[in-house]
This record gives structure tokens, sequence and C-alpha cells, in this order.
């Protein structure tokens, strides 16, 4: 199954939002926009969420490979929040698996009055392939994507680092870790290099660098502290404790002693420096248990921004139908 | 556990439906009265659904064993759309299984005021046992019994044919695939000889056959071509994957080399016919690809009227309880 | 880790209910709060639950281990009825397993602006910990905690008997079973005695009594006949199978003939002596089927009850915020 995800129209003629897989080919102005209307659905924790009628009548399918992912509840939140009715489907998309019945369960949704997909396989291009044969009046939004794109994480990313910083220009962000499997890392560089950060840095083991025709414009390190030197941002990613020491990896030790974040490294970073993470994190492994813990940590940021961006994502994309529906 | 559904009055003694276990025993009026009220709950889909309060205060449990069929969703948003409370359980109601304990969780659901089971199990006669033993204001449906019924399919069955007929007299319907294991195919001959087609013909490789007491009033045939000769509609069943090669069986391509439903073979039915499918299809085994999304297929058209048959059965069921309640 | 439980202030400065973790330490006119609101949401069932919106705008999510226990659909089905929205989520919170990622998980949710965690987890310590580490505004309640407690268990038996007996003070309470493991006997303990029960037996055999620092004020008995003589209330405990013909315990026909009820036993009780189990049921182990489903049995109106006290609980903890919140 190729990926159709580049060839694929995410924008109605009219310019409106109809399908969000990759951050990849949006412009400044829509990412903006996209971050202006999440910022309106943010609420201080510990007060009541935003609530609205926007997307009542309206269904939203949750097709997710695991039961219960955290993506899934902020997903599934996001759209009851909007008045919206959801149905959680666990479901195997891979087209490995089951060819053409991965279409034809779509369909049965589409059917049943399903209005948006939500979809997260382990596989490259099935939400590309899903958006490629629904109905005109259809949405599909990614929740991730094998390691290709996790536009909604992209946004939320965005919209934690513009709260703190009130601004991309001129922002040093580095990005560490396990670069190379990481959709998270590239919905980010999709994301803040569009937005304007010119000193987007990736940092990681050899082994997990990614190929030289990714990641265009970003400076590598293959060590920690340099990367970390006067960053404004500092976004630990995931490593799979599978991976550790295999394929000239250290174990988790080595892996700490080398690439986690930790408060003595923290200090290479500007005293204003944010922390960042997608999570769920290894604590002493990535990241240090006080660090993530700590005063420069916006993890629970993020986490609060990914609901409000998940419904800004759902209201486009479903409000702006006219005429399709 | 003998099956009971034969004994149990399905009806109020005013005459209004309570619970839906089989189509067999319905009258030609009461079928036709659920067919219009489903009728009255279909809209295109691309349109809003119909929403309702009717059911509003209600609470409806899926009880399947298994968490995440199209089934369980049709019903799920049926009675969401109908302002019902949904809770989904994954129970084994298996009477091998659990004895008296399938009825303890069912007393369990009563008091938790659950006014309707829709109950789903790969036993004969679980759904009637179930229904023998609940309160008075509370109602069985069967989103499918072993082989033995899915009174619901029939009716979207019946409902398709209706739209694209507008009649069942006179009509010549041919069912085809493993009618001897099929709940489809039962529901699907219960209903349409009562609702007047007398051109019933079932045709199935010999080992696929019901038995002779069965099916009584329909044509058999054990081969494709002359059952499909000048019919109206052509009904194909999913075969299992695990029958084939055995039993004096094909393997898949021979079964679809005799038995699958391919553009060729459609030119022996009438130029109007209609190709259904209950779904999951198997393409490629009992229908090429290409009849299956062809300009005569009404699969997706099932679908849709699926959700409004269950609509019209909840809302049926649990607005006419009058005193019971 | 650590069972934080005993140090834990459930309740707010002000007084109210903030955390449900345990009966223990709540006083009589707390738990006849709880059960007057409780018997406030009680209706017949056969009519209408009671439907509210007192809490629209809350978040409660349900954190099982399993998916589909009776006791998540009932907290479900509560919180629905109050107009919150749910989500479930099935986690190992098991402090063993997953260590700090259990609170990552917490806070994650607590970042989705979930406003109560309905916790059931076979490791004693887990609610507290989790109730230890939320915001001020969140709420934490024990859907059951190892052997140690199930404080809305324990609830529903007191309201149950209240219903039934009018007073608490005189009556004669007998338990009887695998005390030594049961959270739910320790939960109704904690509510009788501070209720007024000043006669509360609890019968074992030998291996299934608790140790003697516990259950202080009870009567305890190795045999089930003067465990009953006299008795206003039974309440039967669930026996694992698993440890039958184990551990100097007989096997289940040995352990029913030893230990259970039956017709013939319930007559050393009072002649209107009640007859209560928390389910699920092992018939003709610990309970025979004509007593369970006899005159004296109130094990139906246990579940209604239930429902009851989980809406009264939410309810007390989630408004009497104020500015916490």
């Amino acid at each position: 199954m190729a990926t159709v995800t580049d060839n694929l129209a995410q924008l109605r003629p009219d310019g409106s939002l109809r399908h969000l897989l990759t951050l990849q080919g949006l412009s400044r102005a829509q990412l903006e926009h996209l971050l202006e209307r999440a910022q309106s659905f943010v609420r201080p924790v510990g007060t009541p969420p935003p609530m609205s009628t926007l997307l009542a009548g309206a269904t939203v399918a949750n097709l997710f490979t695991e039961p219960s992912t955290r993506t899934r509840v902020s997903f599934e939140l996001a759209a009851k929040r909007l008045g919206a009715q959801v149905v959680n489907l666990e479901v195997q998309l891979s087209s490995r698996v089951k060819g053409e019945s991965m279409l034809d369960t779509v369909f049965t949704l589409e059917s049943l009055y399903v209005d948006a997909f939500v979809v997260r396989d382990a596989e490259a291009g099935v939400p590309g392939v899903v958006a490629a044969h629904v109905a005109p009046h259809v949405s599909v939004l990614s929740a991730g994507e094998a390691h290709v794109s996790h536009p909604t994480q992209g946004l939320l990313d965005a919209l934690t680092i513009a709260q703190r910083k009130q601004r991309f220009a001129g922002l040093s962000v580095a990005i560490v870790g396990d670069i190379r499997h990481s959709r998270v890392a590239r919905s980010a560089w999709h994301a803040l290099a569009t937005l304007g950060v010119t000193d987007l840095r990736i940092a990681a083991p050899a082994v997990l660098m990614p190929e030289a025709r990714e990641f265009a414009g970003c400076t590598r390190h293959t060590a920690l502290d340099p990367a970390l030197a006067g960053a404004d941002v500092v976004m630990m990613l995931r490593i799979q404790k599978e991976r550790m020491g295999e394929a000239d990896l250290p174990d988790a030790a080595g892996y700490f002693a080398a690439w986690g974040l930790t408060r003595e490294r923290l200090k290479l970073a500007r005293p204003d420096a944010i922390v960042m993470h997608p999570q769920p994190m290894n604590r002493g492994i990535e990241i240090a248990s006080d660090v993530a813990d700590g005063p420069q940590s916006v993890i629970r940021d993020q986490v609060r921004n990914g609901v409000a961006v998940r419904m800004a994502v759902l209201a486009e994309a479903l409000t702006s139908r006219g005429g399709t529906r």
C-alpha cells in the first residue's frame, strides 16, 4: 500500500480543513488559525472545560488498535465536549492483515452516519488510504501514523510553546532522542519550521538519527550537550525500551548517562527554557523525574492543550463542510 | 438449555412488540408496521441522522461477546440517537460456561434500571432464556443468535428491497451461499415469505444446504446459475473461510469459480436486479469486488437501513410498555 | 508502596466529602447523611431512574483493571444519570508493574479535566496513592481495593438494611464466609459498627478468619449455625473457587455442606431475617439457589441501591468543592 498522504488534498477547494493527516504542506496562516482556535478552547485545569453544542448531531468514530490510550480519551472528550456522539472501535486497520476489509469497515461506519474518523495505526499510509476513499462530507483525522506523522501532537506542541514564549521567531528548539522512529519529532518539525523557528536542532545517537534527506534545515547533533546549549525549548522523546542494549545502543543506565535530561544538563539551556515530553515517559531513562516534575516542565500543559487542539480540529473539519454535506 | 424462543410471546397482550428474538410468527401487518416506522428514521447518508428524545431516561445494555462489532455500533448509535443511555458489556452469556450466573448478570443489570438488553451470542437459545426471565417492563432484542435468527438483519434486508422494488409480491429472490449455518438466511426467509415473496430460492453446495424440513416454500438449487436466472434480488452470504477445503467444499478459488457472484453471472439476473450482502464480505470468494462496489449493489443501503430498523425496534419495544412500567 | 489511606484526609477542611476510600473514620452523622442522600436517588425498578444535571460539565474517569464489571457499569450509569461525561479506561494501576507511570496516567487525565477518578485495583494502597497526588479540586472514589475496602458496597449494604429494618440499633448481623480476604466484610463492619449495630458476628472456617486485631467488637464463630441463631441480617460472602480443596478448606460440596446457606439453616435466623450477597454468587456453594431467589433475599435491592449510593457519593464529592475549584 503506497502512502498517499503526500498527494492527498487535506483542504477543500474553498481552503477549509477537511482532513488532518499531516502538518506538512499546511501554510503558516493555516497553522496559526488552528492554534488560535485551539487557544479559544483552553481553560485552566481545575475550572470546567469548555462545552459546546457545535457538533450536536455529528458522530465521531475512534478507530484505535488499542482500547485505552490517552490519545483516544483526549479525542473522545474533545468530541463529546463539542456535543458529538462518539463510538470507540478497536480495529486492526493494517492493510497487511485485512486488505479491502479495512475499507469495508470504514464504508459501514460511513453508512451509520459517521462524520469523522479518528484513526491510529502502526502502519504507514493507513489514514491516507481511508481519507482517499471516504465520501465528500466525511473527515479523517490522524491520531498517530507509524513513524510518519502525529499532527495533533505537533499542534499541541506548537501551542504549548506559543503560550510560554509568545513567539516562534528567534527560538532555539532542541528535539532529543529517537528521532528516527518518531512521528512526534516529524510533526513538531513540520509545525515549528513553518511557524518560523529557524534554530531547530535534532539530537540522537547515530543509529537513531533519521536519514539525511529528512529534517531539512535542522542542525544535527550526536551528543546531548551541544544540542541543549542556549535552547529555549527542550523536547525529549520516548525511547522504546526494547531498542535498548541492541543495535549499538547502550542499556537503560547507559542511555540515561549519555542522553537523559538531568537538572545539571538542563542548565546548559537558557534559564527560562521549557521542557516538553509527549508521554508516556520513561522516567530515569530519557528524563530525570525531578526534571519531569520540575518548574521548567510544561508536560501537563501539553496534555491540557491536546484536548483543545482536538476540539479545534474537529470543529474546523466538521463545521466547514457547507455544500459538501 | 432448551430453545424457548418458539414458545415465547414476543408481543404483549395488547399486541405491541415487547421482545424481538425472531421474525417467525410475526404477521405481515406487524412486519409492515415495523418497516414503515424504520423508513421514518431513514435519511440520506451525508445528511444528519435523525435524532430524538423518545427514549430519554431509558437505558440500553449491549451484551456482546466481542468488543467491537459493527452490529454493536449500529445498535449503540440507534439507542443514543433516540436519547437513551447505553452501556456496553463484553460478557459470555453462553449457558455452557456460566449457567445461572448468566441470569444473575441480567438481573443485576435489570436492577440498574436497564430497560432493554441487546443480546448477541453464539449459542442457540440464549436470547430466549434471557427474555423468559426478565421483568415485565424489560425488552430483549436479539442481535444475532447462533445460526437461528438475526431479526433486525431480516428487517433491514426487507426494507432495502422495499425501497428499491416498491413491492414484495411477484419478486424473485435468490439467497446464495452457506444457507445451512446462516441466521441471515433464516431471518430473510421469515420476513420475505410473510411479506409476500413467493419465488424464494436458496442456492448452496450440497453440504451447506439446510435440512429438508427447513425453508418451506423455497426452491432449492445446488448450482448458482439457475438460481440467478431472472432474479430481482440476489442476496449473497458470507462463507466462513475455515469451512473451505473441508467437508466436501472446494478451496477459496474453487468456491469463487462455482459460487462467486461475478459481473458475468449477474447478467443472468434481471437487468435491474439488486445485489445484497450482510457483511463482512469475503471479496473474491463469494462475491467479486466489482460487483460489491458496482451499480447494482445496495450493500451500503443495507447498513444505513440497519440503524433505522434498530431505532424503530427500540422505539416500538420501549415506548409501548404502558402499564407494564 | 505503603498504604496511605489511613492517614489521608477524606474530608475537606469544611467537613465535606472529598474522597471516598474507606468508611473507617467517617462519623455516624456523615454515614447517615450519605445514606439519606442515596435514599433520595432510589426509585422502584421498573420506573425511570432519577436523572439530573447536577454534574453537567464534570468528567468522571473509571480506571478499572477489567473491562466489564458490574461495579463499573453501576458507577458509569450513576455518573451519566447526574449529567457527567464518563470515560472508561482499562489500566493496570498496580505499583509493582508500573511505578511512577501510574501517576503519570492520573496526571494526564487530570489535565484532560477529569474531576473524579473511580479506581479499582487488586493492590492495596493504590487508591490512596492516587488520592494523595491529585489536585485539590479532584476526587478519588474507591470501587474496591484489594481485601482492604469497598466503601460504596458498605454503604449500599447499610442502606439495604435500613430500608428493611428501619434501624441499626438492636440488630443482629451475621457476615459469613471468606472474611479474611473480603473487602466487602471490612466495609460492612466499618459502616454497621459506626451506625450502631452492636451484635455483629463474623463466621468463617478457621483459615478464612481474619487476624485477631481486626474486626474489633465482632463475635467470632467457626461454625455457621451459632452465627445464624436469631440473626436479623445474614450477609453471605463469595468464596473463591480457587481456594477450595486447598489450605485446609473442603471442596465445593464440602463447603456447601458446612457453610452454605440453605432454607433449613436460614430457619435458625429470625423469621423476618433478610439475606444479602455482594455478588457474583456461587450458587450451590456459599448459598442455595432457592435462598438466593427466595422471599427473604434482598440481593437485587442491593444492586439497585448501589447505583443510588454511587450517585450520592459522586454528587457529594463534586458539588461541595466550592473554592477548591
